[in-house]
């Protein structure tokens, strides 16, 4: 078998599959969900309408949406032996990693069948259970609170708000969750979603898949840059300090989180869109100079490195205009990207071969064994 | 950015970067661990010192081996809350399942560090913990006692028979042990590995990176076909009832596991070793029948598909005559992969980039939002 040795480290710009799920950046900045322009699904839909899109192949209409939310209210349920793990993890621990543990354990409780026939089961439960499961463990380590995950939410995104507040959240800030688990739903061969697609192309369990895709997005060069976006921003008391300190970072030529994109070129059309909410959101609660902060950096970016918002950026003060705390941030994403992931996992084993590339050996040459008491 | 299409689905054949660690199959058979023949470690050295050789870069002296089996027998320990989450795992479980779910929750209770400094630290305790781990869940919901995991044994491969059955086990199968941990240690870009590799390239955590590949070698394409070739020869009482029915799966032209390889061409260099101490066990245990249906699956086989055994094959016998419960091969094979796993990460850290390939789109053309009331 003779190797082909692939231009770019980290495998990039090298296709290693097919999908109909999703593009990224084809025109340079765009973004569609099977054909859908994000934007569109971001200003019109409600993410159940999107997680259906992704998993069940089309928009659902009004029937279809309405016994798709209901189905999956019905599986917002806690198992007995999933709150005692949960309340089994510190205080400090990270939250992806109650994540990844708290979907690991759910697989021991309710496996999947090895020939995937109740896959989309599986899938629909870990888009309902997540927030409740994230926010059981949050309330529970920091406030010793066992948090009623049985809500009477309506939806995914004022699932999430509610088991956070442990009440009914806001119409607007229902909406702009809504608006944000749309944007981070899907988004192609992305480390998480393509760690994801190796482990299901080894037939593996959808638990599997889904837990390997939390670990590689708890990475900090993956996930978390909203997280690291928040602690930079919330330093800073005006916009002017803001651009004094974002200069002075330039200049030590420090990492600027929220900025960038290894695929977009000109702009990520996510940026936009979040904008818009962070600033009617601070609107809303009389923000004094978070989002004025925001704006600064992202002027003072573009101006000095001609570097534009991505996803994240605005995303962190709008997280913290509806009072999530920053370190939930990512488990959020995760509460979204699931249906991407699982997109994925389902299209690979509809077409799938294993995924087993080779490597360019650097080592020693071939070494003599030498006796223990020789060396 | 123009995207290179690749010649194989799954990257087969395609160089996913540089490894030090491994070679597999240069020669159409051999096995090199940083240079050392396979066939020499397995006959020579136990498995700490292949461990030592991946982890630490070269194979131990006496001071060294003596010092780092010390270290790994004092990191065997169980920590209160991982005892109380295997506790709530339930007898049917998948113990791959298991495994992914202690390693994830360990992750919890023992977070490393995110600049690494203190990635040996994890790693030994993980070689050290998981034998333990997986035989308290076992013995605790299949036999109701909670074994003990500080034990006197001198070594891993002693470990995991000594908290299999709670009671120090024989020379003769720790010695098997120790080969079998040896040969399963390392296999270059295998899909479980390359799991662990795309996710340590998001500089996420260890356990992350463990977790992720346990997760893939649950799946029947990768790991588990020594489970798959023990469930298929137990089923036979003599050679001629064995090759009768293999003659009838053939003919039928059924899957039969345990066969050829997807890297080697010849011969997989670990048989020839598993299968002499799957012999002297037989031997041993004065078995009368299972080795001797076991050499006649090799033989047919070769004579009518030329297929040779892979290292799974005589792995089945071997473990089953040391009373090791089916269910628990697929994790043995974690206890020692974790190794190559970790030693993979470690490389991949050390020269780092985000592995982010990219995808062919074979899905709808850009489409129009049309709204839920008009589908």
């Amino acid at each position: 078998m003779v190797d082909k040795k692939l231009g770019g480290a980290g495998l990039r710009g090298q296709s290693a599959g097919e999908t109909a799920l999703c593009t990224v950046g084809k025109t340079g900045s765009g973004l569609t969900y099977r054909g859908y322009d994000v934007k569109d699904l971001a200003a019109n839909a409600q993410f159940e309408e999107v997680a259906y899109l992704l998993l069940y192949g089309k928009l659902p209409n009004q029937a279809e949406l309405d016994s798709y939310k209901t189905r999956l209210k019905s599986m917002r349920n806690l198992p007995d032996a999933l709150k005692i793990v949960l309340e089994n993890i510190p205080k400090d621990a990270h939250p992806m990693d109650v994540m990844r543990t708290g979907c690991s354990m759910l697989g021991n409780l309710e496996t999947e069948a090895s020939d995937f026939s109740d896959q989309l089961d599986h899938i629909d439960r870990m888009l309902a259970i997540f927030p409740g499961m994230i926010n059981y463990w949050y309330n529970y380590s920091h406030k010793g609170i066992r948090v009623e995950v049985n809500t009477d939410a309506d939806s995914i995104a004022e699932q999430f708000l509610w088991t956070l507040h442990d009440k009914k959240p806001e119409p607007l800030h229902v909406q702009v969750m809504h608006a944000s688990l749309i944007l981070y739903a899907e988004h192609e061969f992305n480390a998480s979603t393509f760690t994801g697609r190796v482990c299901a192309s080894t037939l593996s369990d959808i638990h599997s898949v889904v837990t390997g895709a939390i670990g590689s997005l708890r990475g900090p060069l993956h996930g978390g840059a909203n997280e690291a976006a928040m602690d930079m921003i919330e330093q800073w008391q005006s916009a002017d300090e803001a651009e004094a300190a974002i200069m002075g970072m330039l200049e030590r030529k420090e990492k600027i989180m929220g900025f960038g994109h290894a695929v977009y070129r000109e702009s990520d059309p996510r940026n936009a869109i979040i904008k818009e909410w962070s600033k009617k959101l601070s609107e809303q609660v009389g923000d004094t100079h978070l989002y004025a902060v925001s704006e600064r950096c992202e002027a003072v970016m573009w101006r000095e490195k001609k570097l534009f918002c991505n996803a994240d950026f605005f995303h962190a003060s709008a997280y913290n205009f509806m009072g999530i705390p920053t370190k939930l941030f990512t488990p959020i994403f995760v509460c979204s990207r699931v249906s991407g992931w699982t997109a994925h996992a389902m299209e690979q084993r509809a077409n799938n071969r294993i995924i087993r590339p080779s490597a360019d050996y650097i080592g020693p040459e071939p070494a003599t064994w030498v006796d223990i008491s020789q060396r």
